[in-house]
């Protein structure tokens, strides 16, 4: 076993604490981390790449064993390209565990050498969600305790709230 | 971060191939790995703890960082006293996956400093479990893929199989 | 503890026999109830919220401890603005227990005064929602089963069904 | 609507801190509750049914609308002796929904004018479970963030615990 | 494809309404049917396997394409003894099904020229179980909507009920 | 009991090698089998309907109890058209389980002459689906082990891949 670069990919539109919560865990376990945030056509965000790159990355800062990217295509594909060899993924028991097991053994079949571990969601972030976060920063509502400063600020100027 | 120990703990009764992969899985993603068997007073095994200690460290005995224990009492007390920062867990669409989750949001707020991380069981292990293999060895059915081969001798030696 | 105000929300798009039921339930449990359709600008209905508060008013009629209302907006901010104590949601076999879950907690989190409380649906309403009652009457096929008489006249004369 | 008596029935082996979360919020939600343990002669309980009932009412003792109780055989027939009309369950993401809805449902079937409610377990207390509370007591572990100090002080002196 | 054999297996201790609608969309499903009791050293029943055999017998006697027996050992050994070249199983929303589906992946690689066929069970018998019509009868209760009359009969008898 | 026709449908949109799996065991199972592709108007499919029905025609060729066709509306009207008696459904781990309960119900409450049965996938086909397939085929990647040639060539002249 050498150095493990591990790879925690997601739309991150925001960020929310429940992200920073895996990062956290994952640059403890692994020596080197990749956040990326995946670039998807079909769905409008509501921030762009780039503003997300520059939440994530403030909000990374701290963390001396990860860097933030984006990628587009197959997940696969990047982290072989990144080198990585490990996907982390959160679950929650408020997720679609069928479907993340589905995607982790998709992966396995396309690329064997790659493999994925799951961190449950810690209990205090286990219903926080970007959609939630989204939703009630909308409405103008107090999302302090769900997404960092940085992000909470973006959401405010976004939706014009005081 | 620094060199991590990881903790996969069980029955093993008896060592299975699916247990024989997340042992190598979890070599590959950590620098160090303790293979326990945990004593369970309540339930009447088919193998001896010290039978299950010997068909494990010999199925075990290709994986350099890997070495194989047993302790009593509860899990997070003895990963404390071996020093261990990570709990591995397999994760089955067949599996309790809500009981997954409990004891591990359990073991978190017991002991915050250790994490769990959850490996997805590859498909094609995906129905093999402990009591199923002892199943099918009591009917003298054929468990040789489900099974490291000494595993399976033993097996045979139980139940007077030919 | 004193006289509780319940709050059933949800789309009724159409109002289908199921919730009907849980209206009713809602009365026999609760001093008041308030069945409110959410305003959701994002989904196109199949009835507008005009054509829908006149639906739920009349097949709610007979309940005289029952008001219809509208809301727009967070779902604990109508609540706290209604004076509403409890949530009331109906949960299917078929349904989304996790996501149900998850809003649970999150309006927890968010309005720590509201409680909710979920009622299990009724074997013989088990597979009804307003989605299937739509799918049907858009093909002319019989929803009498599924939905009160004043809801089924609507669907005939949206879809131009004899 | 008159005046309700919800029943919250269990084992209660021990009480825990997620049941007297449930206790109070029926007793916010109800005008009168019976938590009631239920006899059951398969299993062998670490506290008897007095010691149970000596827990349970001095651990409620401060619910003006709640009164402790047992019973022997169905809860149906229990409920409708107690004149109950609402049976309160917790539930949890980390449970056996599926079970509970069997239940609910040959409840509904075998009293058709009884009704039961859900409450969603508080996140805090999700993975707390009498036999948890039991594990981490036999091995002189911590309990005291998850059972009351009487329950704590009575596992103590069960298990000779210092 | 010629004429099937599909083998229907279970405990039956004792048989319920769920288990012969099970047997009757069998029949109609496929030209030869065989319902067989698995006996299984493990669990003390309620009825002996001769009793069922005569319970069983007796409430299929109108399938003309049924036939009941019994078996010891692996279902798949069995099937294939008979003959049988598909197994049914009823499949609950309220039922383990993760479990079911590790057995027949389990089965399919046992003998993979035996197929699995799930029918769902209808909402009307959805929460009966034979756990549950046992418990219900020892406590006196009406089985007579879950089971066939003959097996009520021999209920009230083990049970001594009137 | 008659000679039964059995109906599978779906979008096939493209048809996948879990597919076709499928239609090889219902012929099996069945005298006759009807692979139908359902017309959605909803949903912007990647192949139309003649695209869809030639490929299924040619990757279903060799099996001599099987016809392709395709229809609008309800599935049960179809299949009571159709003369058809059973459904059949794929059923994974990794999918709705709970939605495609509460399908097999509505169609029973439906059309209570038609039965559904489910076929569990084979686990090797278990992550398999045609969102899956679109996905990587639109990135270029390799679908050959998750669907036949036929499909295979189609997507990559869809997609302009070399």
């Amino acid at each position: 076993m050498t150095s493990q670069i591990a790879l925690y990919a997601g739309s991150f539109d925001p960020p929310t604490n429940g992200h920073l919560d895996l990062v956290e865990r994952a640059a403890q376990l692994f020596p080197h981390v990749i956040v990326a945030i995946g670039r998807n056509s079909a769905r409008q965000p509501l921030f762009s790449v780039d503003e997300r790159l520059d939440l994530l990355r403030a909000a990374c800062a701290g963390f001396a064993n990860v860097v933030v990217a984006q990628f587009e295509g197959l997940l696969v594909d990047y982290a072989r390209s990144a080198g990585a060899r490990v996907i982390v993924r959160g679950l929650r028991a408020q997720t679609d565990f069928e479907y993340e097991l589905q995607i982790a053994h998709a992966n396995a079949d396309l690329a064997p050498e790659l493999d994925t571990v799951f961190l449950p969601t810690r209990t205090r972030h286990g219903f926080v969600s970007a959609s939630l976060v989204r939703e009630i920063a909308r409405h103008h509502g107090d999302v302090s305790r769900y997404a960092p400063p940085n992000v909470c600020a973006a959401l405010r100027a976004k939706f014009h709230a005081p």
